[in-house]
């Protein structure tokens, strides 16, 4: 190393030592001749000292890189800086050689400054020379080395799957790559490591983790990256509370060690049909109470048109209390109808109960029979001043949606939410199948989720109702990780494509290499996958995943920094055979051309 | 866990506990009603003895995946297995559930069968419940963990960098996808994370590492793979010597924890010219001696054509010794002319020196003269009964390299390898520069690469003689790791790129955010990379990187599992944007659009 102290660990008692430092010139003040200098490098700041001889040092900017000789002293007293852990000393410079320079910059590498995104991005290197993005980095490795410390005492094994490989027919489109060596075939970059990682299961890995790279190609919401990182794990012999219990001591390590804050075990369960009646989500915020009333019942007979539909067409009425949300104004209260059309809602019937007399006002209000309003306070747990908010629809599920977004936005602007709060709930019994458009059935997570015991032999008597071995971690409304008990036997693999309308034919075209695995003695299994970049933000307290991450991109997946993604010369199209047609297989399918078959008899 | 216990883990001590068992049946024997099975899973075997009256076990067939309950027992004396942990005894099963059922196999699960790697890698996940590809996965999982632990204990980063990047201009060709979002354009899966690392060091990471996924899209050579993993690192504020203390740690710590073998420290150096000199290859295998000897003077003023061309147009003549080499069969010294003819040589010029006088035949004997023959065996260091193998070229390296490679195929023939030996080191004081066809100057490793202390200043006097700040390591002559100190200074990285004959306008194109990074206060830095299936290859003692790789691919990139990749639907080739035009950029440049451009001033 060409320094002998890292300048953040420099404390009083090593005043009287020569040191060497190497680092940036974070601040300089000129006091009559004498330069003071923040030297910063990756352990923290110190303070160097040119005395006027030093006249070299007058041609420091900031940013500039330098090597600095000089004797550790104590800080003339009165001059100690307490918010510093080297406050005490100062070192004074004898030597300073000039590393590098740094032009004028064009991202000020100052904590206190904000800058635009895209500046921050396209100058991203000087953007984490700042100490709350460094710290975001920091963090993520941190925490990748925990949960890794937590498998590896467990007996997981890090296993790399392969991210050039086959297009598989999950929920988004898969990024292509075209093979040069076998033109006119493409490659696709996973969406998950789901499928290998079963397979590693089949092939008796037993317990299988890995922080992998995942690729999908979305339309970009704000806060979505078309490369992003998942902790995936997979286990063999287990059941839905084994997978669990893993997740909890990975969450309650990560929480622990990085937040400072001890989770409590076990972290609740709450069921997804309780998420979506309670909190009208099936990732539910928990730092706050406000939860949804069904009035289906209450309000039968209703003559408001609104409500009466939804009823007779067997549909749901509910509503959200908006405590002291009488005192809204007008223009507030108008404010809420805009929000509601913007999620696609048509508006959101409301009434304000008076802060003195309980009286309920609003455009509902008038709509409602005197007997439904003299009970409403009392059927919804509103108090005089609070406002409610309603949703009716036929379709139960858009209205407890709407309710359960109402209710998060009434958090925010009632100030309900506590920052400094964690709440962790598990949502597992998620169903197993939804409607199609055209009336068929789709699996709500993946064909190969298993059903629970109680469904196992009679999911199709009721595929609306059957339940799967599926399960969510979330954290203040955010979903963190997911995962499910898989199908291991053939036969119920058959019937959930039976009722999935999935013919043998097309499941070996999707899935074919993993049906024919499950041939050999698949084992029970199951597994979970974090997504990593939120978790990590979480845990840092960003509000964006692109904190903890080194070089994220803007929407559309551009990247500010390097200007990918970028046309492609001529040479490069037909090198890498974009536009050859596929030659029809050379090679027949490979199975026995070059091994035994062996049939196995008992011996 | 659906079992209690694991079944490599019961000893004497647990006879008498009723034990939950599941795994595979890994073989059965009946003997007259009473069926043993040999239950695996991965910890490892234990023996199941299924009496007359558990009648279930009769439709057991290898590799069904079971559950089973029963009494550990002492096995009978007598009947213990020594070669087994759990030879001492059995489990006496009164439960038997079957998990699953296995079809008939197309891969025998049985370590004494050899297979092929077609059927081996279409049924992967059968290969992998035999011990020894098993051991091997097991085995890279564990070291991945060591190093993660040798690099988090030295305060390294963990940071993972993008995989959808810019196309670069590095040796091998880049794959590329296709950009949906911003149709006509494309990213590169990057070669390797050497730019995204550099920019972390001026971003003031100071530590970096990475087990990083990368993409080289080369003609397929017998052990390369369209991805592979590399061990990637950098550190700020290093010199060389830092950087290979490092490189020591590592794999000191790797071979002695996997390989139960202490390497002794420091591992030596040899500059690059001496390993070319000595043993014709930049990754000498120094298990075995055999050194070659250059023979340009001893040879200067012979009449034979061969040598004497080479001399006289300043080349190079040489020769190794194969120990023995004389009680050849003329049909193995006719082997080596095919075996030169094959490597593009034009023959391999020999002279046996006579196992009882020491007088030389063969070929070149009758060319040289007899003064030249007499001093020969002296020159080179052979002994009565040795063949001594020539080169000779216009061309030093080729002359060298065409003995190195001799060399090798001595030791094998000659049987001089010591299987069991670790034989490292570190090549050193590699040149910088080498010349292209044109007669112009390319880098040797890549543009960013440091002269050393010797040429910063002098490089351009001469080019060809320059030497650089770039290592490798070798393991019993395989590169497992290599890096360089890159060069910091802009004014050093203008000269390289001068000599290079790479203009401004060029630099900026290939290179330009890179460079533009380096205008504030990069940090002086180096690093190095090993190639991780490589480096675990060795240690697992496999032959080829596909044993330490979970579902390697075949030459020309074929996944026989998956039949990866494939040909796309045009709904594909359409909606993924393969055939768009690139729309001239929407926006300008992003510099300075989003933040303030700050001076820097005293203050």
């Amino acid at each position: 190393m060409i320094r002998t102290h890292d300048a953040g660990s420099l404390r009083a008692t090593d005043a009287g030592t020569t040191v060497t430092l190497a680092g940036w010139v974070a601040r300089r003040r000129d006091h009559g001749g004498v330069i003071f200098v923040d030297l910063r490098d990756a352990s923290g700041v110190v303070q160097v000292v040119f005395r006027e001889e030093m006249e070299s040092a007058h041609a420091l900017r900031n940013e500039f890189c330098v090597r600095v000789t000089g004797e550790v002293t104590r800080r003339p007293e009165g001059n100690e800086n307490p918010d510093l852990a080297t406050g005490e000393v100062e070192v004074t410079a004898t030597v300073l050689e000039i590393l590098s320079e740094a032009a004028p910059l064009p991202l000020p590498v100052d904590d206190q400054i904000e800058a635009g995104d895209d500046v921050r991005l396209k100058y991203r290197y000087l953007d984490l020379r700042r100490s709350g993005p460094a710290a975001a980095l920091r963090l993520r490795s941190k925490a990748s080395q925990l949960v890794r410390n937590v498998l590896h005492d467990r007996d997981f094994l890090e296993i790399e799957t392969p991210t050039l490989t086959r297009s598989t027919p999950e929920g988004a489109r898969d990024f292509l790559v075209p093979v040069r060596l076998q033109p006119g075939t493409w490659y696709a970059l996973p969406q998950s490591p789901q499928l290998f990682k079963q397979l590693l299961m089949v092939a008796g890995m037993e317990r299988y983790y890995q922080i992998a790279r995942c690729y999908r190609d979305e339309d970009f919401r704000a806060d979505r990256q078309p490369e992003f990182t998942q902790l995936d794990i997979e286990m063999s012999f287990v059941t839905q509370d084994d997978v669990i219990e893993l997740g909890e001591a990975i969450v309650g390590t990560l929480w622990k060690e990085l937040a400072g804050h001890e989770i409590s075990l076990p972290i609740p369960r709450i069921t997804w049909h309780d998420a979506m009646d309670r909190y009208g989500s099936d990732k539910p915020d928990l730092r706050y109470g406000v939860e949804l009333t069904e009035l289906t019942e209450y309000l039968r007979g209703t003559e408001f048109r609104v409500f009466a539909g939804a009823i007779d067409a067997g549909g749901y009425v509910g509503a959200v209390v908006m405590p002291g949300g009488a005192s809204q104004t007008r223009k507030e209260l108008d404010g809420w109808q805009d929000w509601a059309k913007a999620r696609g809602a048509r508006g959101l019937a409301y009434v304000v109960l008076d802060a003195e007399s309980g009286e309920a006002r609003g455009p509902v209000a008038k709509n409602l029979s005197d007997a439904h309003l003299a009970g409403l306070a009392d059927a919804v747990g509103a108090k005089p001043g609070d406002a409610v908010f309603f949703a009716a629809s036929a379709n139960r599920r858009e209205a407890q949606e709407l309710l359960g977004a109402a209710r998060i936005e009434i958090a925010k602007r009632a100030g309900l939410i506590d920052e400094s709060a964690w709440a962790f709930c598990w949502v597992v019994d998620a169903p197993m199948f939804e409607r199609t458009d055209d009336g068929g059935w789709t699996a709500v997570h993946h064909p190969f989720t298993s059903p629970n015991a109680d469904w196992l032999d009679r999911f199709e008597s009721a595929p609306q109702e059957a339940l799967a071995y599926a399960y969510d971690i979330v954290c203040n409304g955010n979903e963190i990780g997911g995962g499910s008990i898989r199908i291991h036997r053939a036969d119920v693999q058959r019937r959930v494509f039976e009722l999935l309308g999935i013919t043998p034919d097309e499941a070996d075209d999707k899935f074919g290499f993993l049906l024919e695995a499950f041939k050999y003695g698949p084992p029970p299994h199951g597994g979970i996958a974090f997504g990593w970049d939120r978790t990590c933000m979480l845990l840092s307290g960003a509000d964006s995943i692109r904190e903890v991450i080194a070089f994220p991109k803007t929407r559309g997946g551009f990247d500010p920094l390097t200007s990918a993604p970028t046309p492609i010369t001529a040479q490069q199209r037909a090198e890498a055979g974009v536009d050859a047609k596929a030659k029809p297989p050379t090679a027949p399918v490979h199975t026995g051309t070059a091994g035994v078959s062996a049939p196995v008899e008992p011996s």
